[in-house]
C-alpha cells in the first residue's frame, strides 16, 4: 500500500495561488492528498510546502503528474522535489573509532525507522569493521592524512557516486571533510552530529568545556554539513541536565545518549523528505 | 494588518479532492493562504484541515466567501468553522481559592498571549476579586452547596449567555458541574485543568496519590469537560521530575508551575482555533 | 584506584547521631568518605544513607571495619549493604524477541557504563542468540509453557544461582514470573521495565491504550518485580511528547528509545548501589 | 517546629575526617541531622558540604555550637555559613519595565515558596510601582543615566544597607552594573537571569540571534553577577524546543517561561543555602 505513496517538498516566493495550484494539479491527476504542512516565513518572503500524497488512485500516470508539477513549479519558481516511497535513497554512515552512533543507526534502520539502504560504512580507522559485518553493510577502511587528504577524498567520493549515495551521516566521524569534498556532494548533502549544544561550545571537546564553564544542561547538535565548521543550518538539537555530580566521564556518557537520539532524529526527518533549508537554517515539518 | 486574518477549522470524512477545493475557493476569492496544516486519521477515515489566511486582498466579500465554503462544506460533509481575527471570543474564568493558574491567565492576557476578552472571574468564594479587580475584570460571587446548586448553576448559565461568553476554563474550579450545565455550554466550551498526568491518578488528592505511589515524575493535564469526569478530550499534558526528597508540598508547588504552564497553553490553542475534537480526543495543530 | 572504593547503603528508624556514628566509624578506621547522600522521611520516620569511601588509607582492615559497622548497624537496627568496588554484580537478561533493550544494555556494559558481569542471557525464544553471541554472553533458550512453566523456572533458578546471578533483568520479556519465582530472587532481585507511564496504563497493549485516550506524553517505567504486577516500586520513570500524528507504530517508536534509556538508568542506579526500597517505593540517592 | 532548624554550608579543601568532624560536633551538642549532601571535586581537590539539622535537641546552647563548629572550620580551613531558620534573609528585587519575573517572585514569595523578606523592588523606572504596591512590597525609582550611575548607584548601595538586603536579584534589570556595585555587595550577592542558554548566545537581544540561527532550543540562564557580564557562575538554566513557526515573538513568549522559573529556582536554592560558588562555576544540593 504504502509503495504507492509519494512527497512533494516545495520552497518558493511566496504569493497568492500556491497551495490552490498545487492541491488543483494534484487532484486533476487524481492524487490523493494524506498529509501536508506549509508554512511562510514573512521576512524572508518565502513560502514552504511539503505534500504526502497517494498515487494508487492516479487517473494519468508518473509522466503526466510530473510533467504538470513542472509547470506549477516554473509558475511559481520553486525549488522542488518529488520522492517515490519505491525510491530508497542510499546512504554511507562516516566513523571513526566511537560505536554508539553507528549501532544506533544501524539498529534503527533494521527496525525500520530508517527508509533507506545503508549502502556502505566508510571510516578512517579498522576498528568497527566487524560491527558492519554484523548487520551486512559494506565497510571501507579509507585511512588519511594530511597528506593523502586530498587523494582519499577524492577516491571516496568515486565511491559513493559509484554506490549512488545520496546522503552521508557523519557519525562521530573525527576527520574534517574539505570544502571541495563538501561542495561535491551538494547542499543538504551532509548530516553530521556535533556533541554540544550548537553554538554554545564550538570546536573540540565541548563536554570539557561545559564541564569547566559548569552549565546545568548539555547539548547535541545534528546539522548539515557547510564550509562553515560547526556553523551549517540545523536540524535538531537535544538536551540534557547535567549538574557538579558529573564528571567529564558522565558527560561523556549523558552525551553518546544525546548524539544517538538527536542524529537518528535528522536522519529520518531528512529521509522522509521533512526537511527544506534556506538562510542557512532550516525548516522540519515534523 | 492581522485584523483581516482569518482562520477556517474543519473536519469531515475522508476522501480525494477535500484539499484543492478549499484550497482553490480561497484563491477564487482572492484569499492568501499564510498557514495551513492538516492531518488525516486513516483508522477512523477523518480529515482535518486548519487554515489561516488573509482577507486583504479579497478580490469578492465576506458574504460571497462564506457562501463559497458552505457549498464546499455541504459537498464532503464537514462540520466548520470559520474565525475571523476581529473576533475576539469572550471568556469566563472559574476559580475557587486558588490564585496561582487566575494570575497566570490575567497576566498572559496582558501581555497580549491570549486572543480573547476577560469576561469575568466567577468563583464559589470572594477571596479572589480583589485579583480580578487590580486587572479590570468584573468578578462573581457565586456561592454554591448542594441545596443551591442547580439554581445557582441556571443563574450562572444566565449570566455567561448574557455576557455572551464563549469559553469557559476551570482555573482550578473546585466544584463538579452537572450535567446538564456542561450540555447547556456545548461541547468543547468548557476547558479544565486537572492536577495530574491523566489518567494515571483521576480523582481528588493526585498528589497525594504520587508521593504514596513513589512515582518519579508529576503531571497536569488541560482537557474539555464532558460528562464523564477526568476523561474529556485531553488538550495538552505537562510533566517535571520528583523524587524521594519531594513532601506531598513541594509535589504542590511542582504541580503549581505545571498546572499554569498547561492550562495557558491548552486555552491559547483554543482560542487560536486549533483544536479539533473527534473520538473523544484532540487534533491539535500546534 | 578505584578498586580501593565501598559503597555503604543503610536504612533504619531515623534518631539523633546515626551520621556522626558512620562517619566517625569509618573515619576511625582510615578510611576516607568520597560522597553522601542521605535522606529522612519524617512521615515515615525512616533515615536513609549512601556512603561512598576510600579503602586505600584504612588503618585497619576490611574484618575490622565490617566488624566497627556491624556494630553500628545493631545499635540502630539497620538494614545495610556493604559493597566493595572489586565486587561486580553478576547479572542475567531476560529477553523475548524485542532486541532494543538487550542491545543496548550489551553496548552499555561494553562501554564501561554498567559495572556488572553479563552472565546470561535468558530467553523463552532462540531469536536473540546470535546477538548475545556477538558480545559474548552466553545464550539460555528456555521456551515455556503454562504447563511447563514451574519446571522451566526452577530450572531457571537453579541456572542464576549456579551461576551466582545476583540481579535479573527483564528486557522486555513477555512472560509472567510467578510469585515464587520472585520471591526466590529476593526483594529488589528483579528490574522490569514497563512500557507505559505507570500507573496509567497498566496491562498488556499501553500503545494501543494511550493511542485510544489520546494522551499528549507516554512513558516508561523501571520498576522491581514483586507479586503486584506493574505495582512495585519504582525505580526511574521517563516521558516523551506525542501528538495526534503518532500512529500506534509511531508510539512504539518512541517508545523503545524511553524504554531504553529509562531501563539503563535503573539497572546503573541499582548496579551502583543508589536505590533503597521501603513503603513500596524507592529512594535513588542519584 | 521549623523554626529550630538551621543549615550548615561549609566547602575547604579535601582531606580525611571532614564529615566525621562535623556530625561528631553537631551530634556532640545534641543536635539532630535531618539531611546532609556531600560533594568532592577530585580535579579541585575541594570538599563541599550541606547539612541540615534541627536544634530543638541542642543539649548545650547556639553560641556553644558555633564556637565547636569554628575549631573545626579553622582545623579544615573551611569557608563556611550557618543559616538558622529564624533569620529570613531581606531581598530586593530589581526590574525595568517587564513585569513577569516580578510578578513571578512576588507570587511565589506570596505562596511560601520563598523562604526571604522582599525588602524592596528598585527600578529605573516607575512603571511597575502599582504592582510592588499590590504586594505590599515598598518601591523605590531610582532613574539612572550615563552621567548619573556613579551617584545613583552610591545611594542605591546606602538604601540597600540600609535596609539590610542580603540580596539583590536582577528580574530582567535592563541596566549594567558597576564592578563597584558588584564588588560591594559581594560574592553571590546578586542573582541575575539572562534570556538565553548560556554561553550560546551572550550579549543582548538573545532571541534574534537564536531566530536568525535557527536553533531547535531556546534557553535561559540564573547566574550569580560578576564583573564579567554574563560570565557568572551558573546557578541554574532552562530549555524549551523551538521550531521555524516560532517567530520572535513566539521566541520571547516562550523565553519569558523560561526567565520565570528558571530565576524562581535559582533565588530559592539560594534562600535555602543550596549553593556553593568555586572555580567559576557552582555547587548545587537540590
Amino acid at each position: 500500500m504504502t509503495a504507492t505513496l509519494a512527497t512533494l517538498l516545495v520552497s518558493c516566493p511566496d504569493r497568492k495561488g500556491i497551495v490552490a495550484s498545487l492541491a488543483q494539479t494534484l487532484y486533476g491527476h487524481g492524487a490523493n492528498i494524506l498529509d501536508s504542512d506549509q508554512h511562510s516565513d514573512p521576512g524572508a518572503g518565502m513560502f514552504f510546502q511539503r505534500i504526502r500524497f497517494d498515487l494508487a488512485t492516479l487517473s494519468t500516470d508518473r509522466v503526466a503528474l510530473e510533467h504538470g508539477l513542472r509547470e506549477v513549479a516554473e509558475r511559481f519558481g520553486m525549488t522542488w522535489r518529488l520522492a517515490y516511497a519505491t525510491h530508497r535513497a542510499r546512504v554511507a554512515i562516516f566513523v571513526s573509532k566511537y560505536d554508539h552512533c553507528l549501532y544506533d543507526l544501524l539498529l534503527r534502520h533494521r527496525a525500520g525507522e530508517l527508509p533507506c539502504e545503508l549502502a556502505m560504512v566508510i571510516s578512517n580507522h579498522a576498528d568497527l569493521a566487524p560491527v558492519a559485518a554484523q548487520f551486512g553493510v559494506p565497510y571501507h577502511h579509507a585511512p588519511i592524512t594530511a597528506a593523502t587528504r586530498p587523494a582519499v577524498e577524492e577516491a571516496t567520493l568515486k565511491t559513493l557516486d559509484d554506490a549512488k549515495v545520496e546522503l552521508v551521516v557523519l557519525a562521530r566521524y573525527m576527520q574534517i571533510l574539505s570544502p571541495a569534498f563538501v561542495a561535491a556532494r551538494g547542499p543538504g548533502g551532509i548530516i553530521n552530529i556535533h556533541h554540544s549544544f550548537l553554538p554554545a561550545f564550538v570546536g573540540a571537546s565541548p563536554y570539557h568545556q561545559a564541564y569547566e564553564r559548569g552549565v546545568k544542561l548539555i547539548g547535541a547538535t545534528a546539522h548539515y554539513v557547510t564550509d562553515d565548521l560547526d556553523e551549517g543550518p540545523i536540524i535538531e538539537q537535544g538536551v540534557v541536565r547535567s549538574s557538579h555530580r558529573d564528571a567529564v566521564s558522565d558527560l561523556i556518557r549523558k552525551g553518546r545518549d544525546l548524539e544517538k537520539v538527536t542524529l537518528a532524529a535528522a536522519v529520518r526527518w531528512h529521509l522522509e523528505d521533512r526537511v527544506l533549508v534556506y538562510a542557512g537554517k532550516t525548516v522540519v515539518f515534523d
